[in-house]
């Protein structure tokens, strides 16, 4: 299943701008940085079980954000891009 | 219909600075802010025309990248909230 996961992190301090680096480490693991906090993720149910909780326990849940989409399975015909291309097809075939 | 708006604009300089503010202004006249850079709108096909639009005729499509997620109608049970709320219910009543 396709999910789009977004956030906004307090980064006047430096432990916000820790938190900030940890969360996008952790979608990392999961997906690709389709913009600057946006990730598209392809997970299972347990994925998001585990991404969700290792989330919830980065951030700071007074400053800080984050809004889980789910796309579904056919999401490419969802999605639309302006400008700068930032993504490649996450289940297209890897060429190296 | 609902949409996802989500959008990076390089802003180092003062002209970037502009199309931000442009960016958010133009998405705010069609929906909700929930992130620093990610809006929430409900639209009909028309709108969504207008809208794709009158952003690609604002930012520049070499250093900014504007996605649009089509959500669908039932799109309440596809979002989750982790941490800070930053959004109220679109559909919701407005008691003023």
């Amino acid at each position: 299943m396709h999910f789009l996961i977004t956030y906004d992190v307090e980064t006047t301090t430096t432990e916000g701008q820790r938190r900030l680096t940890k969360v996008a480490k952790c979608c990392k693991n999961y997906g690709q940085r389709v913009q600057n906090s946006v990730f598209e993720c392809l997970l299972t149910e347990k994925d998001l079980i585990t991404l969700r909780s290792a989330l919830s326990s980065i951030i700071n849940k007074e400053t800080d954000s984050i809004r889980i989409y789910r796309l579904g399975n056919y999401y490419k015909t969802k999605i639309e891009q302006i400008g700068k291309e930032t993504s490649f097809d996450i289940e297209g075939t890897l060429i190296i």
